[in-house]
Parts: structure tokens; C-alpha cells; sequence
């Protein structure tokens, strides 16, 4: 509890910048949902309502910031896309990987029946093509049209990699970069689209994205086997135990020549993992330094990202997004 | 199988004039899923090649004709727009009706899993938008957008409304119109602002398009009481067994007031319907008129699609939607 009191702390610092439009993009995202169906209404407000960071919406208004955007009518209403999109391929997540727990809360799979998740999963999304259609850029349609068929891929190719334990960092990455840092990508080079940034800079904000969504999401595959559930808000060792082969998994078992390696291997490869097996991985792996591998790799699309940044002028904006490339790291999030 | 062929010989005179236009169409689909992962090729064709019969592509084609459009290429990339979305949320409905046939052969859900269905109907419909943003038309891309909302909305209500026999004709005729008719319409209403059609034109076939789907669903929902398993391809009385309380069933349950109507509720209302349960039900609302009933309301409505096209010069266009209208009453699939 106290280190998700720490965490909200250092958000509130980080995203004041936004604060207001921050707070319009929740009324949108609650206005957006009115005058549908009860269930449509009940089930997205839980899911948008469980604790949600809002990284993506927020990354999308400080990127049209950096740009000196003003007006936030279109951002506050992209914003709230981003966050549609993201919540929609959540809940279609928690399907695909039969997942009890989101962010500490049931999931609505859990709570509702994989019926409804789907439902609801595809009334977001329709819901963000139409923001997205009364916004009226093309540009702007085709960052998330773009984002959203490279996220359905990368969740595919997830599915094709399970419990494939000899599968290469740059199938990882694929899938790391399709199903996580495209979307990212998307809302920060939306925020410089609306500003009428020029094109090598709206591209700037777009590999900003990417190397951030890539760190974001390496920095995560760690904290799975490193946190506590009570920082997660979902069971440690989860990813093991819905077969995904993460980074910090990947680095061990190919650096790893011992008799240990061969049986984490069978226990990986033979039916359901118990806890005790779960453990065991967990311990293999963080002894082994597939943590900090994860981690430093992190730390180099990280530092890309930082790189992006160093051009623009000393603002508000641009000090936000460093902190927050420095805050992934640390984040227990 | 000989209505299987018989049908299929008369889809092809019904669609002769766009016969070059839909084989593009085929070709469309299929390459639109190349270079993408394998699994996605693999289930999107198998979905794709079981013999859907391309209805709303078909109505595209045919509505762009009757406004004179010569120029095949935005037809054509949007009739296929047209059949991805529709491919989508039949792959979505098999997950939500745990449907274990379509159209005569193993649904993608029982063949692949849910997992992997969630994932293609999603991978579809992202390629139908990325679609329609390189066609870059904001009405037409409106005209699908909306028709995806109300789908989603549809398909939600019909879950709510599962097993619930006091369900209104009000309730069922809007499920019926977001599930089936708004797709439709909006390709009717697309051929027609492809080919710059007046506004009062494109508002005449969306509305040829609604009544038409509401014509088509009510037909449909008749077939399930009245046909047999080998014209469907898939199960009599499908949707007794999921659940879904359809027109013929609503009207016999108003009209019927013997003892009889009290049994059948108590069936409907416990539990899983056995097959001597569905096969006295099926007696029961045929017998009853709800079948009869069920078509005839479907003639009201394709009487007004019929209608609207009245105004239409009498060309090759024009005939085949009329005969098009006519053979839904007949139609056997």
C-alpha cells in the first residue's frame, strides 16, 4: 500500500505539467461511454475506473505540449483514444491469457464471463475509430490504425511463441515492440502530429515512443520476477505461469550451462507450473541475472529515448518526459 | 446439397453483373492478409474460404452500379472493407455462442480456440480500418464506424437479453438492426457515396440497406425453426440452444395462451435444452405460426427496401437488387 501511495505520489509530480487535461480526459473517457448499453457502461467504467496510469493519454498531451499546443480540445479527445485502444487489447488480453487479476482488481473476464470481455473489448475500440473519425486526421487515424493491426499481430505472435523456450531476442522484441510500444508510439507522435510539428520531428516523438514502450515493457518483464504481488497487483511469476518466455527468462537460459538449466527447462516444458516450480524459476532466474539483463537492456532503448529529446528547448514539457524515462526504471509500477 | 448447389447457381445469376468486381474482391481479401504471421493467413483464410457468400460485398458492388460508377478500385477495396468487418464479428459471435459449427464446417473458435479467435477478429477489423484510411474518405469511413459501434451495442443487448422470454418486439427488432442491418446498410450507403450520389440518394439506400438486413435476420431467425441442418450448415434450432429468443418464438408466446405456452417457458427457463426439448419447441412455434408470422414481417420490410429503389432508372443494377429482394423471401441459406 505504501509503495502504491509512493507511486501515485511521483506521478501527481510528474504529469502536473497536464494536470487539468489529465483530469478532462477522465471526464471524456466516462462521457464517451453515456447513453449506451448498462452492461457497456458498467464494464468500461470498471476497467477504466481500476487504476489505470493513463502513460499513454498523458504521454500524448506532454509530446503536444513539448510543441507549444494549446488548445486542448484535440488532445484531450486523442488522449482519451489512446486510452480506449489500450483498455480495449486489455481486456481482450485478460481472454486470451485467462487472467483472474488486473491491476489487483478481478479482471472483467473474471468478474463477467469471456463473453462480455469480448463485447466490451470491441465497443472501445469502435468507440476510438469513431473520436477519431469526428476528429477528422488522416495522419492522426493512421498512427492508431497502424499501432492497433501491429498490436493484433504482436499478441498472434505471442500466442505462436508459447512456451517456445528457444525463442530469439529478436522474436521477443517483435513481439515486445507490436503489442506494447507501438501504441506508445502512437500517442507521442499524435502529440506532435496536432501540433503541426514538422515531419522529422513528429518522427523524433515517434522513435521516442518506441524505445520508450520497449524499455517500459523489458523494465516489466523484470519487475515479474522481481516484485511482490502487492506492487504488481497481480501474481509474481505470472508471465511463467501463462507461458509467455520473457527477456530476463531468454538471457538466462542462454548464458546458463549448469545441470539447473536442464531441469528448469523440463519443468518450463511439462504442463501446469505448481508454486514451488514457480519459485524455483524465479530464483534460477534472478540468480542467474536475467533481471539486471533485463533491466540494462532497458536502460539502452531508454537512454534512445532521451536521446530523442535532447533537441527541443528546456521546457516544462521536455523535463516531464525526462523524468519519466528516468522514472521507468526506478518505477515499482 | 443439391439446394447447396442450386443456391449457389443462383447467386451467381443475381450477381452477374458484378461477377468481375467480386472475383477482385476475393483476391482482395486474400492478399490483404499476406506478410502477416502465419497463423493470421492460416485462420483468416480458413474463415474467409468457408463459404460466406459475400452478401454485403455484393450490395456494394451493386449500389456503386446503380449510381453509374465505373472505376473498379474504391469498390472494390470497400466491398472488401465490407467483408472483413463482417468476418470479424461472425469469428467474435462464434466465441460469445460457443458456436462449434459455421456455415457446415468447425468454427475457428472450436478448430483454434478462443485465443486464437479474439486475436484474428481483432487482426481483421484493424486491417479493415488501416483499409479504409488509405481510401481516405472521412463519410465512408464514418459510415463503418458507426456501423461497428452499433454492432458491438447489438451484440451486447442479445447477451443481456439471453433467455429472457418477455423480451419486447421493440428490443428484438433493435438487436436484430445493430447485429445485422447497420453493416449492410452502411455498404449500400457506401456504393452510393463512392459514386457521388445526391444526399437524399445516399440516405435512400442506407434505408434500402436497413430494411433489407431487418428482411434478411427475420428470414434467417424463421429458417432456424423451419429448415433442416443440411441447408443451414449448421444445427436446427441453434439459436433455441443458445439462448437467443427470436421472432417466431416471441410471437407465439404472445399469441398462444393453452397450457402448452407454460411448458415451453418452463423448458426455456431451465437449463440446457435437450434435443427432444428443442425438436417439441420447433413443433410447437411452427405449428403455432411464428414462422409464418416471422416471414411475413420480414415481407414488410423488404417491401420498403423494395421501394427504394422505385426512383432508380431500370438498369442491370436496379434488377439485381430487386431480385435480390425477392430471392431473400425464397432463400433456402
Amino acid at each position: 500500500m505504501w509503495v502504491k501511495r509512493e507511486n501515485e505520489a511521483i506521478r501527481d509530480i510528474l504529469f502536473s505539467p497536464i494536470a487539468r487535461e489529465l483530469q478532462e480526459v477522465e471526464e471524456r473517457l466516462r462521457a464517451g461511454l453515456e447513453s449506451h448499453s448498462s452492461l457497456i457502461a458498467e464494464v468500461s467504467s470498471y476497467v477504466l475506473g481500476s487504476g489505470g496510469k493513463r502513460i499513454r493519454p498523458a504521454l500524448l498531451l506532454l509530446s503536444a505540449k513539448l510543441f507549444g499546443y494549446e488548445d486542448g480540445s484535440r488532445s484531450v479527445a486523442l488522449a482519451s483514444v489512446a486510452e480506449y485502444m489500450h483498455v480495449a487489447t486489455l481486456i481482450h488480453d485478460d481472454i486470451i491469457d485467462n487472467a483472474d487479476k488486473r491491476r489487483g482488481l478481478p479482471s472483467a473476464n473474471s468478474r463477467w464471463g469471456s463473453h462480455v470481455s469480448v463485447l466490451v473489448g470491441d465497443f472501445l475500440y469502435a468507440r476510438a475509430i469513431q473520436v477519431l473519425v469526428e476528429d477528422g486526421d488522416f495522419r492522426v487515424l493512421k498512427a492508431f490504425a497502424d499501432a492497433t493491426v501491429s498490436m493484433a499481430e504482436g499478441e498472434i505472435l505471442e500466442l505462436e511463441t508459447f512456451k517456445k523456450l528457444d525463442i530469439t531476442y529478436e522474436e521477443y522484441l517483435k513481439i515486445i515492440t507490436c503489442k506494447t510500444a507501438v501504441l506508445i508510439s502512437a500517442a507521442c507522435q499524435v502529440g506532435a502530429l496536432i501540433s503541426k510539428a514538422p515531419e522529422e520531428q513528429v518522427k523524433a516523438m515517434a522513435d521516442f515512443g518506441l524505445n520508450l514502450g520497449i524499455g517500459f515493457q523489458l523494465v516489466d518483464d523484470a519487475l515479474d520476477f522481481a516484485a511482490s504481488e502487492e506492487m504488481l497487483g497481480k501474481p509474481v511469476g505470472n508471465d511463467l505461469v501463462e507461458g509467455k518466455v520473457t527477456y530476463p527468462l531468454i538471457y538466462v537460459l542462454h548464458q546458463d550451462q549448469s545441470p539447473e538449466r536442464d531441469h528448469i527447462r523440463h519443468l518450463l516444458s511439462n504442463g501446469q507450473l505448481q508454486e514451488v516450480d514457480v519459485e524455483r524459476i524465479r530464483r534460477y532466474v534472478t540468480e542467474g541475472g536475467g533481471v539486471l539483463a533485463s533491466v540494462e537492456e532497458a536502460r539502452t532503448y531508454l537512454r534512445k529515448a532521451r536521446q530523442q529529446l535532447v533537441p527541443f528547448p528546456d521546457t516544462v514539457a521536455r523535463r516531464s518526459l525526462e523524468m519519466l524515462v528516468d522514472f521507468i526504471v526506478e518505477r515499482k509500477w
